[in-house]
């Protein structure tokens, strides 16, 4: 069974075998709390690719985003950040840069909507840092224009505010841009990258930024016990994963681009953002999540696996679709099928 | 080349391909932030063993004992508890129970010391917990016998005051204690375990206690960014090598009690504690930490891979031995010969 969204399942004997040849074949060595060849080697890639001057690999982008704005905010003597309402630091961590790092969230924007400039500028309390999220995942991978992005930067600069982006899935973003990751990257302090979203690697992802940004992430990844003894169980299967999928994005996109045209002609089904700009999107299904939760396990020969969001004030399900390695290998047609299948009336 | 202390040096190779086999052998599955029947199967089985209501698997014991002491301090609404100056929360951590937590730690007893009931006793401010290592690691597996142990735990229980075990290296002590676990835990609020001290397993720990406790424990894991995608890449190992090492520790602490019999008699080196009650301990060998990670180099046929953890008032190194199976392997008269070879004047 193939699932429709995302990367080919495989199961953990597949894994775990694959790993072994890959550390046999490049004579891979083991970490001890953050230093090894194979480890800082890989954080060194990275920093270069994204045009950064150092980079540290953690267990997961919560620890990662919480130190740079703790960071930022202990240089600037500035207590406060600033985010969209949907930044993963407001909706996803029980609170943590609050009860942990006793920080205070400015929301800028408007739901739905990419933050602009005019936001940034209506923002009356000083902040150390912006948490910028490139793609946006809660608005279907929406992005602003690179100009747009440009006067967000230069605004912060001029202002003292550090730039931190959520670039947990950046790399899905290039092709869109057509721009180098280290390109999108200048005038940003720190960035947070993923490798199990687009990569298809499990828990792990980087920090990124100056030498000094680095030097200090390290004693805050120490205070939130995330500096392991070992870290090659994350670190090698996303070293394996970078290698394998850095090239296919633009693949990705493509194929995300064909089929938002198709489902949106053939099918009528509301898509966003209203153009793709990534490997993801979000569909507007027209049924409550209940009942699409049922029919997703009524398809044929296909692992519906995609992630149902909640419920429109239509009463519409918002449903995400990532395109991966599973989805390049459908045809169209054949995903369009899958989808009316869905959609349809008849089984439920 | 054989480590004398500790475990067989793997490679990453032979690592990964035991974990396929092991994955396809039990047909465990991947788990996805938190749940996942082997990894809930797995927290259920060392609850039990411990004979508390529930576990919770995590990336590293920094977060397991921070979480901990915090819960117990917002329960109480008291923001400090009480450890030994060589407790982990102090050494090794970065003051996180300071920076991430607010917590204040009221130190007890004397350095060198296994902390008594009268060192509980002397407290003159009101604490939440008590943070108790079993065995003391930096006193080289020193322990309290049980009966004192026990007036600790009534001490504590009488005074509203909770008992967090540091458990990193608690298997170890069974075999000395002569009780299960669940037994020794009796009157024990909560219990941190570590996979990578005598089970050789890779990053990864549990935390056990009520059913309540672990489901607060559940939000600040979160909070502290250790809610991870998939935590299988470290539960996976943990459970492999709990299953092949949990009937050893009484081998390795037979090893370790004939080892330093030897050791004392042959060569007359100073060994702590006096009385050996785990797989490990600490020498002091005469001469400097230098010259003797020097000599540690020189030793044909073994990998020397000792602990020196600094030196003492004699200006000998204090150096750390474990028993694993590398050492299990090699027979004391050969040890022997190593040491007298490390110790002797000639080489440098």
């Amino acid at each position: 069974m193939k699932n429709i969204s995302g990367h080919k399942n495989q199961n953990l004997k597949e894994i775990f075998l694959e790993l072994a040849h890959f550390c046999e074949e490049y004579s891979l060595d083991k970490d001890k709390y953050g230093k090894g060849e194979f480890l800082n080697n890989f954080e060194n890639e990275i920093a270069k690719v994204a045009g950064m001057e150092a980079g540290l690999f953690l267990p997961s982008g919560v620890m990662a985003q919480l130190i740079a704005i703790r960071i930022w905010a202990d240089q600037a003597k500035i207590g406060r950040f600033a985010c969209h309402e949907s930044c993963h630091l407001i909706r996803h961590e029980e609170e943590a840069y609050k009860y942990l790092h006793q920080l205070e969230a400015i929301i800028i924007g408007q739901e739905g909507q990419v933050p602009l400039l005019e936001d940034l500028v209506k923002i009356n309390k000083a902040v150390s840092s912006l948490v910028y999220e490139l793609p946006m995942r809660h608005l279907g991978g929406d992005l602003p224009s690179l100009s747009e992005l440009e006067q967000i930067k230069k605004y912060a600069q001029k202002h003292n505010i550090k730039v931190h982006i959520d670039g947990a899935r950046v790399f899905e973003v290039l092709p869109y841009y057509d721009v180098s990751l280290s390109d999108l990257m200048s005038g940003v302090d720190s960035l947070f990258l993923s490798f199990y979203k687009g990569f298809g690697s499990t828990s792990g992802s980087m920090l990124l930024g100056s030498k000094d940004f680095i030097v200090k992430s390290k004693v805050w990844l120490r205070r939130h016990g995330g500096n392991l003894f070992q870290l090659y169980p994350l670190a090698i299967p996303a070293k394996f994963n970078f290698d394998k999928r850095r090239e296919l994005f633009s693949q990705y996109y493509e194929k995300a681009k064909s089929l938002v045209e198709d489902l949106r002609s053939e099918l009528g089904l509301v898509i966003v953002p209203e153009v793709i700009k990534s490997n993801m999107f979000h569909l507007r299904i027209p049924m409550g999540k209940e009942k699409l939760a049922e029919k997703m396990k009524l398809v044929n020969n296909y692992i519906i696996n995609l992630g149902i969001w909640g419920e429109d004030s239509l009463g519409r399900s918002v449903v995400e679709f990532s395109v991966g390695d599973s989805t390049i290998d459908i045809p169209n047609k054949e995903l369009l099928r899958v989808f009316s299948e869905l959609i349809s009336e008849t089984k439920i």
